[in-house]
C-alpha cells in the first residue's frame, strides 16, 4: 500500500467543500444580498474546512457515498464560521484580523456582522434538512439536526464561549479549562464525526467510535492550538501568537507548562487512534489527520 | 353561539405557552447557566406570545390536537425573542428599553446578549425537531424546519432587518417599505400559521389558506404597529412612541399619511378574513385576532 498522502487528501477535500459551499450558498438577487455577501466573506476567508473534512471522513469509514453527506458537511462549516464572526466582535474577543484578513465587523460593520453570523447559523439548518432530498431517511435527518443543536447551542459551543468569557482574567483550574474546551471546540468537532457516521449509514458501534475519536481529537486539537499560540510562527498562522497570554486566557500551557501540554496532546491523539482500532484502511485519513495535530504549524 | 371572548382566549393561550416555555427551557446546572438565564430574561419579559398563539390557532383550524404543536409554537417565540435581543444591540437599533424593562444587553452586557440570542435561535431548532417525539412524522418535521429557516434567515426576517438598516436615514418608496415588512415581520408571522397548519394535520388547501392569512395579517400588524408609534400611548405600550420618526425609519404613516395607512390596515385585515372564508367556527379565534389589530393599543 502506498503511503497515505495527507496533504493532497486535504487539498482535494477542501476543494470539494469549497465548490459545494459556493453552489449551495450563492449571493441572492434581492435587497438582502449584502448580508449574504458578508456571510460569504467569512465563509471563504481561508478556512481549512476541518469540520466538513472530518464529517466526510467519518462517512467514508461508514462506507457511505458522499453526496448525501455534503450539505451537512457544509452546514458544519457554516456553524463554525458564524461562531468565529460573533466571537471576533468588539463586545467579545475584539479581534481585527483572522487568518490574515480583517474580521467581518471590520469590513461590514458590527450590525451586519451580527446578522451575517445569524444568517449562517440559520441557513445551516436548511442544509442539514436538505439531506432529506438526497435520500437520507427523515428520521436520521431529525437526529442529525438535534446533534447539531446540542453541539452548537448552550449545551455545547455557546456554553463553552460563555465559560471562556467568564474565565478571562481569572485563575481557573485545569478541569475548568478542559470543560470549557470540550464545549467550545470539542463538541462541534465531535458532532462533525458523529453526523458523518450517521449520514454515511454507520451502525451504532461505528457512531460511538466516531464520537469517541472526536472527543479526544477535539482536546488534542485545542491543546495544540494553545501550544501554537505560544510557539507558533505568525507568518505561517496568519495571526500573531501570544494573543491568549495578552488576553489572560487560561490555556493548557499556562496551567501545565509546555512539556506537559505536549504530553497531554500526544495522549489524546493516542486515545483518538485507539477509537479507530477496529476500522481498517477506510479510517486511514482520520488517523493521519489526528497524528498531524502533533506536528501542525497552523 | 356566545360571542367569542378574545381577551380570555389570549390570556389562556399565553399561559399555556408560558408554562411550556418554562418547562422545556429551564436553567441548566452547569457553568453555562448564565447564558440561559440571559435568554430566559428576554423570553419572559412580557411578550404577548402572538406567534405561538397564531400557530396553535392554525392547528385548531386543522383540527389537530395541540400537544405535538406546542414545542414548535415555543420555537417560534424563541426565534422572535432572539431577533429582538439582537435588534436591540447598540450596533443595531441601540434600544435601552423594551416592553418597559431594560433590554438584554443593558442587563447582561453585549457579549452575553449576542450569545443569549444565538442560544435561543439554536435551541429553537431542537424544539422543532422535538415534534418528532410527539408522533409527528419525521418528514413533516423536516418540512417545518425548512419553513422556519426560510422565514427567519436571509430570505425572511434577517433579510428584512438588513433592508431596514439600509433604509434608515434614506428616502425609499412604499414598495420597498412593504418588501421590508413582508420579510422582517411578515415572514415569521406567516410561518407561524403555516407551521401550525402542518403540525395540526391540515391538507394543502388549508396550509395555503393559513399562509395567505398570515401574509395579510403580517402587513396589517406592521401598519398598525407603525400607527401606534405615531398615535400610541406610552403607558399602555411600555415604550415611547415616536421612536421610528426619531430614527428616521421609513414607515407607512410617513409615506402614506395616517388616514391612508389606516385604510391599508383595514384592507389587509379584510383580505386576511377572506382567506378564512371556507373555515367555520374553528377559525373564529384567528378572525378575532385579525380584527383586533384595527383597535389595538399596544
Amino acid at each position: 500500500m502506498p503511503e497515505f498522502n495527507l496533504k493532497s487528501y486535504l487539498a482535494e477535500r477542501k476543494q470539494l467543500i469549497d465548490a459545494a459551499l459556493e453552489k449551495i450558498f450563492p449571493v441572492p438577487a434581492g435587497l438582502q444580498k449584502q448580508v449574504v455577501e458578508a456571510s460569504r466573506y467569512s465563509l471563504f476567508a481561508g478556512g481549512k474546512r476541518l469540520r466538513p473534512i472530518l464529517c466526510l471522513a467519518a462517512a467514508d469509514v461508514a462506507g457511505g457515498t458522499l453526496d448525501p453527506v455534503i450539505p451537512a458537511a457544509c452546514a458544519l462549516e457554516m456553524v463554525h464560521t458564524y461562531s468565529l464572526i460573533h466571537d471576533d466582535l468588539p463586545a467579545m474577543d475584539n479581534d481585527d484580523f483572522r487568518r490574515g484578513v480583517p474580521t467581518n465587523h471590520k469590513v461590514y460593520g458590527e450590525a451586519i456582522a451580527v446578522l451575517a453570523g445569524d444568517a449562517l447559523l440559520t441557513e445551516a439548518f436548511e442544509f442539514l434538512a436538505a439531506s432529506a432530498d438526497d435520500g437520507v431517511p427523515a428520521k436520521k435527518v431529525v437526529d442529525v439536526i438535534r446533534i447539531m443543536v446540542k453541539a452548537s447551542g448552550y449545551r455545547g459551543m455557546i456554553g463553552g464561549q460563555v465559560i471562556d468569557l467568564e474565565c478571562e482574567n481569572r485563575k481557573v483550574d485545569l478541569a475548568t479549562v478542559e470543560y470549557m474546551h470540550i464545549h467550545k471546540t470539542g463538541a462541534l468537532l465531535s458532532a462533525s464525526l458523529e453526523i458523518g457516521a450517521i449520514l454515511g449509514g454507520g451502525d451504532s458501534v461505528l457512531i460511538t467510535s466516531m464520537r469517541n475519536f472526536g472527543h479526544h481529537f477535539g482536546l488534542a486539537f485545542q491543546i495544540t492550538d494553545d501550544l501554537l499560540d505560544v510557539e507558533g510562527d505568525a507568518a505561517v498562522m496568519g495571526k500573531k501568537p501570544g494573543s491568549d497570554a495578552a488576553k489572560n486566557k487560561m490555556t493548557y500551557p499556562a496551567l501545565l507548562g509546555l512539556a506537559q501540554s505536549k504530553e497531554a496532546a500526544r495522549e489524546h491523539v493516542n486515545q483518538a487512534l485507539l477509537a479507530l482500532a477496529s476500522f481498517g484502511e477506510a479510517a486511514e485519513p482520520l488517523r493521519a489527520i489526528a497524528q498531524y495535530l502533533l506536528v501542525r504549524k497552523a
